[in-house]
């Protein structure tokens, strides 16, 4: 067996960071979503890059397959090893290498996380904007092209890594950008690697962007009496400029589950969470615009949060607003779906949607970044009945067909993985042929998680 | 021969949309920079997006290289066809297909150029921002990954185009990205076409996003005694996070070039050009911080152009401003430097740079898009002095180590062409085979550009 001889090789050369326990492959083999678990042949821990290129160079030679982990978050089965093979787990290489303050840039090996990040950079009056909901591991994050609330000001994780170093499917190790802001120079491999999924090459360093802590912060809760207002409010909001640092949806189900979950005390009604960065006058300049605005279109009951404590248990309950789904229906699992349409078609994206879920046999609450047109809706479905399956994934599917109807693409954030594999050939049509093309290119025995991303 | 009988089936599919005079072939032979004429075997102007398809179909049935044609203003001779073959122009397919403003956006063909759009798009209220110094078209503006002036606030090509048509080197036809904001469907083909200069497809749609015209608009120049204190602003006013819409350098001798070009009447002494965007209050903010910072390390005679027209002459000038200094030296050609650095290391870069070239037998102004950490060196050549070129060579050789020393790239908006190619491993090292492994796999045949951006 192939796989067996790779991983005679791999203990040889890592010795007790070679995990074969029950346990830790069934870590490796679940996931946050609904998809059933799948555990690896063995999990490597590796140190450092020249670690990961040699436990690459012998899966490589034993045609073994090699799937990259983060902090295993990830919503569509996206690392589970449906060929087998070996877990490269990047939990020992989570070093932040350096901060540039000047440059306004961190280094960071892979599975430093986002909040750790953000805890070390506290002293610099610097931050790391990209922020999924999870505690994501920033190699995951870039290789999912993970956002978050501020993705409407600061942009996803294509916009904010600057280089890579990677460990490509034959071993070899190269460098894509650099600190520079800008380069015309070739083609752009490090927004290639970004998004990939770790079908590529490994990643084994980053260099991100940083922002400047802003000098104000405010941020402002709003409800409305129907979600069309609402959804008007964003458009309105993002075609007026404002520049927002945030805007989230939550609708009136979701209100209620984070109001169950996090004890958010909210009417139950429709919301947007809004957030304002800049100086003192900015600040206070936009808020009154965008108050304006949601007032126009019916929005009420504003409440402020300007304290930063106030401010950091109102993101936390949005950061939670999954979990809080799920609870609302003890035991289940989530079915989530992750459109993104221009911001012209949201009303009817978000609307379509919830009538549809209103006449469905199951819950799904609707909450998402929507100053991006992004929006999630929650399919919540007992793991054991078929039905609810059924029900889920043609609800799922007809949010998929919409947003495609609608100029958008199936997936705003979250990625393909498992799960939104089958809406490919609709959404890319011969252009995923040619993602196809540039994989056989990369890796031509198909060994970097094989089964993800491209045609099979 | 191969090109022979393709460019038959051409001439029977395209007539007299075949170009094939001797003054067509020279036109699109030259260059703006300095290389060597290099005629193509003829020229064709298609029409529609089928018609580029037919042409590249039967070009790879033949094995003939394929060159697309924006308008010729790269500077690196990016479109000489160095193996002959046949120079497809776009500039009948200029047409500004549509804009939706509610989403920002418009979709082009991509020999319209920015200033038509601009012209076009004036009605609307938006404006697309990316502004190289000449008229260039906007297929040629993804081709090279372009920026401008106003790069610093709103980003380059990579971070304005969201979506493209592609013709492949087989002729199919794709389409990449989606008007969505953001999508994670995927690898990011889009990023992949921008910054290629028609080596991986030919570009015949592009969507591209567009900004709201801010409410309040002012422009300044400023004077400084030392250009090592200009250079000090530019960081210090990055670093302070002002989201300044512009910020621009010349050196003396550029300042003088301007002058007598321009008759820009500026005291002849290094000078920052700036512009803020923003609302009357946002504005009024941040040139009084900007000009806080300015004054404090020595910047003296501010002038504010308010008024349209004063901004106008004032971007006028700029962007003429590689013409003026062509015109310092009747006669000339110039050899293009563009190299990109982190903004710690742009004094560092930008004086050891006036150095060298002060100490050289030849004259090179020095301008750029500093708040990116990009600048230029225009080095001034006679055509035919064999010594000057080598003095060029040498200096820009000197220039391109500088930056990649100091974490850079060595071209930061221009692109490869012919002349960067030369330090392609230095930058990129085993990266750079990785680009020639994607080349190969979408243009196995290599008829696209060939000679250009990837490994021979
Ligand atoms: C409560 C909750 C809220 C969430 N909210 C958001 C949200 O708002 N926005 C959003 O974008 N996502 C969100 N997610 C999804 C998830 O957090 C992101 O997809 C995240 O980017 C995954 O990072 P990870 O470190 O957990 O990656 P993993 O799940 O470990 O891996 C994800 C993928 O990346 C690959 N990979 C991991 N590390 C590397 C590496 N070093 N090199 C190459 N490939 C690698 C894996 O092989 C896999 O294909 C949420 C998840 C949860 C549970
Ligand atoms: C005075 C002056 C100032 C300049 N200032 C700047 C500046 O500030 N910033 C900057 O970035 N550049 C600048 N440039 C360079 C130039 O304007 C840019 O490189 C511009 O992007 C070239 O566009 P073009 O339409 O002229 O392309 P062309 O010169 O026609 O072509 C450039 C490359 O793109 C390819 N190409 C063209 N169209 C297509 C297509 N439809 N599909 C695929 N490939 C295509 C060509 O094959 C070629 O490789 C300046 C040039 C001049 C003369």
């Amino acid at each position: 067996m192939t796989i067996a001889q790779a991983l005679d090789a791999l203990a040889a050369r890592l010795g007790d960071r070679l995990g074969r326990s029950p346990s830790d492959l069934a870590l490796h083999g679940a996931n946050e979503a609904h998809f059933p678990a799948m555990p690896p042949d063995a999990v490597a821990y590796p140190q450092d890059t020249a670690e990961v290129a040699a436990i690459v160079g012998i899966c490589a030679a034993h045609g073994c397959p090699v799937v990259a982990w983060g902090a295993g978050t990830s919503l569509e089965g996206h690392a589970l090893p449906v060929k087998g093979g070996v877990t490269v787990d990047f939990s020992r290489m989570n070093r932040l290498i350096e901060v540039r303050p000047e440059d306004m840039l961190a280094v960071v090996q892979p599975g430093l996380t986002r909040e750790a990040l953000n805890t070390d950079l506290r002293a610099t009056g610097l931050f790391f904007p990209v922020d999924p909901g999870a505690n994501a591991s920033l190699g995951g994050m870039a290789a999912t092209r993970a956002s978050g609330t501020t993705a409407v000001r600061y942009g996803t994780m294509r916009d904010n890594v600057l280089a890579l170093e990677v460990v490509l499917a034959d071993g070899r190790v190269i460098r894509t950008g650099s600190a520079a802001r800008k380069s015309s120079s070739g083609y752009d491999l490090t927004g290639l690697f970004v998004g990939s999924e770790g079908t590529l090459g490994l990643i084994t360093e980053l260099t991100l962007r940083l922002q400047g802590q802003p000098e104000a912060v405010a941020s402002a809760v709003c409800g409305f009496a129907e979600m069309a207002a609402a959804v008007e409010t964003v458009i309105a909001t993002i075609q007026s400029g404002i520049p927002m640092a945030r805007i989230e949806f939550l609708d009136r189900a979701a209100t209620a589950a984070v109001n169950a979950y996090s004890q958010a005390g909210l009417p139950e009604q429709p919301h947007l969470l809004v957030e304002f960065h800049g100086s003192d006058a900015a600040v206070a300049e936009q808020s009154a615009r965008f108050g304006e605005i949601a007032a126009d279109l019916g929005g009420e009951d504003f409440r402020w949060a300007t304290r930063p404590e106030e401010r950091n248990a109102l993101w936390k309950m949005r950061h939670n607003a999954y979990y809080a789904c799920l609870a609302l229906r003890p035991g289940a699992r989530a079915i989530i779906t992750d459109v993104c349409v221009p911001i012209s078609a949201l009303a009817a994206a978000v609307e379509e949607t919830a009538a549809d879920i209103a006449a469905s046999s199951i819950e799904g609450p609707i909450l998402g970044h929507v100053g991006d047109g992004n929006f999630h809706a929650i399919l919540l479905v007992d793991p054991g009945s078929a039905s609810d399956h059924a029900e889920a994934a043609r609800l799922a599917g007809r949010m998929a067909e919409r947003a495609l109807r609608l100029g958008g693409t199936v997936t705003g954030e979250h990625g393909i993985g498992m799960g939104k594999i089958p809406y490919m050939p609709a959404e890319h049509g011969a252009a995923w042929e040619v993602m196809g093309s540039l994989k056989a290119a990369l890796d031509p025995q198909g060994i970097l998680n094989p089964g993800k991303v491209v045609p099979q």
